[in-house]
């Protein structure tokens, strides 16, 4: 199974590294050619294109972050990837893109004969790097376990969503829809316990020691108390991107989403006021911001 | 230690039994006598008024669901609890009341050379049942320890959080506010992924089992998704008056909560449309109503 | 000048007739072809397709109330308007569309010589019929004032905003927000006043005629009041359609609008619960039923 | 008819001295006896304690912004007015308090045979010094009738609401929370075109000029375009105050109100931000600065 893989970003270079690991020379093209470059062992390529990746193997891996960068790399005016990749070969998504972006794909690389699988990931770059992450896979069924192979060297456990691969991209923005809101949920509690004078520490280790018992909230919890937003794992303004994608999702299917449209626009104003270097965690730094008395001028 | 018990409601009376259990003798008081006497054996004296009670033991317990009534158990023109407790005795305050009616609480306690200590509940009747609650502790120390043979009773643990009692109180309600915020969250995130055409029990199972792992999204998932609101385990009103309270915690101490906004809201419109005989976790069918075509009239 | 028109709904209609009664004869199209032929005098040509009214006329006029529409029947396989209009022709567009889409047509329109201009309109059906509209207009200033004829022909006032079209879409919508948010805010005040107690017709008539004296609150509260809110002046899914088009300008312009939201939220339930047979203004309906004790099972 | 008036500040202040200009002696009480005392001609008598001015009046005017502080001039543990108003005196209460206070002095002053008006205001200090008012009056009509010399001198315009005092009370919160309302929809609508590219004065002059047409957009939009928040006509610890109160009116009657909820959470963003000497048309500046980006660390 000859893989390609665009996308050399924070996550997708871990990936890289672990497919490499797992044994699959890659054939790889980042923007940005200086990041694939880091990876060159012998058992990687680095190509001058996507049309370059996609031409050559079997499985095209991408793990771009933005609808606009995939369309740019699959359909750019020249050295598009999409032209390129054989008839049979399958085209992996492994980023967090819209259902709707994942919904045409789908038509059109139905059209060309090529395959077409969603396998948005779980999970930030520490994770990714211990081939830790979790997938929500969706997509024609005998594919998706053809690739399993590729599952299991990225990630920790994959589930399988459905026959339509944007229910995989529905599945994992609707997903981080939940972990932000759990990280604005602990922001307020932390501003508002905090203010009062208790301490949010405390009241982190009983209600979710005692109750909740959620891995995420621990871990957010202590980052958000410990004031680590910095460097970003899940930058401010791709919690905006996914957020704005719930959004667009609840407007699509006309589901009124009053949480959604809190967190869209609480990080739109995280990403203004911060900027993009903070983690989406910095939530909490906005709560406890807006809480305390500043008299700014 | 001779201990007394007003308000046998769904959360007290499994409590009391528990108590009971432990080998404590009881003195008891609720406004519908009748369900006194379910409980009465021969270590249950059921008494005539909650004055009756405070006056002839060391610990008395209350479990009244609303400000107001505690307020009129303790402070009645005839009869009340306050006046009748002896010097030196505890009120040990268990139920989710305001910080504030706590923070008074303690001064006119204090003032009457009286102790108390609050240290509501986390966990529904069912877990009341089980003795497997989990309290958070407030007020005096050395008081607080010495009540801990009654927290063992009744509960699976107990954590200390201060020396004022209504910081368990804000705890308490800070707690709810997280458990609501993570039944409304699922709420959306079902109403969304099933209109789209993705099965929420597989969205849970998913998210859940893999990444928030939270025993909490389990429990409530599970009963929106087999529509298990009646009968109410937490009613409605309950849940109101809950988000009630975390948004006069907010006004008070001047801190914005936009998700605690909206759980008020929903709250309230959860109560007016559903009523009183539903459970709180009826949030989610309130999603789900509000983002199917009905086409009422 | 001549001048065709495609759109004849509940707006189009009564402007086409305004624009005959000021003498211009008209080329037109409508879907359904019965309606156009309510207009037909000897004035009026009922067309074809698109294709068939662009090809022949100066200024070509769409009043549809959806993106999808407009660019259906520009652009459609066959017969599309778009490739018929002559060069130096005019698309005068004056319906609410997305400022995002009204920049494309600028660009499209542009690469083929044609002109574009967006003039969309303020007012009602009964507004339009007695040739009141006021217009917000913008593109090419000289293309703008040698149009106005037409404004003035089908409306009481025009307002110039810039050279670039999307801009007068953008107050449009921006403007539609500021009377979605009134009609919610007396839909609210309403509510409570009602529900407290005080007569929500009295209540309108200190605060809008002592305060606020808008006839934007006069006329919508009066049709609250009298709960007038069929047949629809302006349809719930056209005010979902708008509070959307809002949002997705908050969404690309990174602007948090948490009024926006609110509206986007819960135009789509009053589109869920009453379909789109309601006014817009039956938010007021909505607000009073979620306050209300309902009890539905 | 002798009357005394209690809170000299920024509204009570011009409001007295109408009272002066139409020939009302006045007996004067204020915390800050300077205040007081910029008041004194001849007709004016500056009085030592709450007490000291109830005792000698017909009518009791009281103007002071927040429930706490009226409850203090009543009931101070000395020198109260309430002891010293002699039975069959009027307490006007014109300052904006909870309909919930408002309906406990109505039983407390019948409870003595006094008799209890709420006349609360709309309009900024610069309205009462034209002596422009505009007052929502409600008690028993008789007494209410009686007083309409006093509002004579002090407005332009009164209604009548009802026999219970509080509902002029609920007016009058309700009415700020569409003063509101409006101050938070053109702060957002300024912010979104401004942040595209349109001038928002101009958005200002077309929407509010051609469709709203409310003094109310047009002084608060101008006060927003021109920054001018400083000083505060109506600060923002008032407005916050204000919102919360309309906050608990729907916490008591158990009504949804999203956008109530928004404007508390706003208004509690805005104090802690800027401070209390900003005027609450600030919400403009907040929605601005949360759409900027600022980059803060």
């Amino acid at each position: 199974m000859k893989i390609g893989f665009i996308g050399l970003g924070s996550m997708g270079l871990p990936m890289a590294q672990n497919l490499l690991n797992a044994g699959y020379p890659l054939r790889v093209y980042n923007r940005t050619r200086a990041k694939a470059e880091t990876l060159a062992t012998d058992q990687v390529t680095v190509a001058d294109s996507p049309a370059d990746v996609a031409a050559q193997v079997d499985v095209l891996i991408t793990m771009l972050s933005r609808d606009e960068a995939l369309e740019e790399v699959l359909f750019a005016e020249s050295q598009g990837a999409y032209d390129a990749l054989p008839q049979g070969a399958v085209h992996l998504s492994m980023s967090t893109i819209s259902p709707d972006l994942s919904r045409r794909l789908a038509e059109k690389h139905a059209a060309k004969g090529q395959q077409y699988v969603a396998a948005p990931v779980f999970g930030r770059p520490d994770v990714a790097e211990k081939a830790a992450l979790k997938l929500a896979v969706a997509g024609p069924k005998a594919v998706a376990e053809r690739l399993s192979p590729i599952f299991d060297a990225v990630g920790a456990a994959w589930d399988y969503v459905g026959e339509e691969a944007w229910q995989a991209n529905l599945v994992k923005i609707a997903g981080n829809f939940v972990i932000a809101s759990m990280m604005e949920t602990l922001g307020e509690a932390f501003a508002l316990v905090g203010k009062a004078g208790v301490d949010p520490k405390q009241f982190l280790e009983i209600v979710n020691g005692r109750v909740m018992q959620s891995p995420v909230y621990q871990t957010y919890g202590n980052q958000m108390l410990e004031e680590r937003f910095q460097p970003a794992g899940f930058a401010t303004d791709l919690g905006l991107k996914d957020m704005t994608l719930v959004q667009r999702a609840a407007q699509q299917w006309q589901v009124p989403m009053p949480f959604g449209s809190v967190l869209r626009d609480q990080m739109a104003t995280l990403v203004n006021r911060y900027g993009k270097g903070y983690d989406w965690s910095a939530l909490a730094k906005l709560a406890h911001d807006q809480a305390q008395p500043h008299h700014e001028s």
